[in-house]
């Protein structure tokens, strides 16, 4: 084993393939030197475009395999179609097998999150993974979880996401005690679901070393960056995720359309253009592509399908940085400290 | 009774009180000269302000009491401490006792609906009341509900709010048979909640005459206006509602600080600040002011607490239109199809 980070690419994955996966783990290597790839997928697409980047090729290899899962396929198709043999597969595999620290696929998100399951496992104490994404907010960015991995959430479930995902701001963040929040929907304690009232308890009273309980937060808390790690079940997260990217893309479509009504409006726009580039980058959503599925034993990156090969080398990067800073170390020990918490002879709080 | 639509005002309710409510009645009576007042509250407070409108004092009167529901009250201290008595409940009982139309309210949500479905009740049919409100689309606008009346919803909740929205979209869309979408996690039908899957069949097999079921919609189909109405729990449904206003807040942010970064930006502004009014104007979140409680034997409409004069006349205009276009007749209307349905012999495709 080498010091090097290890990428293992589902090059057949998204709407585009080795299109924009070789493009893209060529944008992300210019940043991360000591980085090498291997591909998996159709060896005759991925070699020649792999032969217009000299500096990637020199750092990776291909992995052939005739076998791709399809966008459209179910979960139970492309396990059934797919394992041991397709890109999706393969690209785990090498994971989970030791060859590689971190899979990305842009491929289907269940078929993804199947495979991962079935291949890596979960974690010793986690019941269910999670997906997590990074959501740009007005102080920064907070990782947010779990946006559909699965639905519906017990407190014990809230408490491991919360555990996963403040491990996952301290990797990106690179922040000591990252402060967390449960979505709800109102800030006072009488409101909401009883689980994530009991989550609340658990983690107020746990006092955990490597992350800050600050109580619920609301839907509005999320774009605003109130706390680093946002924790609600799977279809809460999803349904808000989908929202607030709608919403931008309306809000996006409302400029376009004012700014090209009138001559003044296009002369306005002429004249503030290099402050809507710096407005559409900073609304960027290829910037914060990549979904983390937490909970296994093994890195495996989601980034979006439709993604050109700067958003595919953004999830690259999320990968890359999660294995870098020993994302799964960081996992466990939080979980220890929690499982040694609730072996420990009660504290005076904790009896309550 | 007149053909007039007599509207009851708690004029304590908000962060401003009579300051606010008396002001936006007479910006929505400008619109509605058929409107007439009544202002539950205090007396001293609210009759100077209506001596500086007097075409609004022409078609209103006070009813004078001392006791006010505070923002902060719980929903039972409000019961406890406001009932019979306090401006809130004073103006959901006119509505009870038939002297009025409808009540609008600024005050706080969970006390108003507590009040309201006390002294109410559900309508036949109906077991839990819901919030629905005005969502701002890129074709329009579309009703959202539930967002946050109640939390969990089983199939027939889910049917009951498909029921409910899609009269509150005739109503305010002048539509003769409004698309209706259940928000769910992916648009196949593998997906999501076993709930969401089963209302689904309900609302297919159904056929209603007043709705066009159109299936599953997912988060960003709500900024996209791709169904009329959207139906979801009141958990996920509050989350989403305050997740797109937060991401609105913040694109309102980039933008404002995008456009005075550089000289050459400002000057920009300068010539497209028409158009920025107009941006303004869309994403003023004051003119879809209004929470409408559905499911009770009486109209109520919840404002925005912060809002000014203009937000609170949106309300008033909501209110104005649910009585003016029969809501409660329309929803018993296809509340009785529905059930009717239940009771039919069962047709060939309901027996899958």
């Amino acid at each position: 084993m080498t010091d090097n980070v290890r990428i293992a690419l589902d090059a057949m994955g998204g709407d585009h393939g080795p299109a924009v996966v070789v493009p893209g783990a060529d944008i992300s290597r210019a940043r991360h030197p000591r980085a090498e790839f291997v591909f998996f997928g159709d060896q005759a697409s991925i070699a020649p475009l792999l032969d217009t980047c000299p500096k990637l090729k020199a750092v990776s290899r291909i992995v052939h395999t005739d076998v791709a899962v399809r966008m459209d396929d179910k979960p139970s198709q492309a396990l059934r179609h797919g394992r041991w043999k397709s890109s999706m597969w393969l690209a785990i595999d090498a994971v989970k097998k030791g060859e590689a620290d971190v899979a990305i696929s842009a491929g289907n998100t269940g078929a993804l999150m199947a495979m991962a399951k079935f291949n890596l496992r979960t974690m010793p104490g986690i019941e269910r993974p999670a997906i997590a994404a990074l959501w740009p907010t007005l102080r920064g960015e907070s990782v947010v979880l779990d946006l559909g991995a699965s639905i519906g959430a017990d407190a014990e479930h809230l408490v491991d996401l919360a555990v996963m995902g403040s491990a996952m701001a301290r990797v990106l963040f690179d922040l000591e005690r990252p402060t967390v929040g449960l979505l709800n929907i109102g800030v006072e304690e009488i409101k909401g679901l009883e689980e994530v009232r009991e989550a609340g308890q658990i983690l107020r009273e746990a006092q955990l070393p490597e992350l800050d309980y600050i109580g619920f937060v609301e839907g509005t808390d999320m774009g605003l960056g109130t706390a680093d790690v946002v924790v609600t079940e799977g279809f809460a997260g999803n349904i808000a995720l989908k929202a607030a990217e709608g919403t931008a893309r309306q809000m996006g479509e409302y400029l376009k359309s004012a700014l090209s009504r009138t001559w003044r409006a296009r002369l306005g726009y002429f004249f503030a253009r290099e402050a809507f580039k710096v407005l559409r980058d900073k609304m960027d959503p290829r910037k914060v592509n990549g979904g983390v599925f937490l909970g296994l034993n093994g890195i495996v990156i989601k980034s979006h399908g439709g993604t050109d090969a700067d958003g595919f080398a953004s999830a690259i990067d999320v990968g890359h940085d999660m294995v870098r800073y020993a994302l799964l170390e960081k996992i466990r020990k939080t979980l220890a400290h929690y499982q040694q918490r609730g072996k420990a002879p009660p504290l005076g709080e904790a009896a309550l």
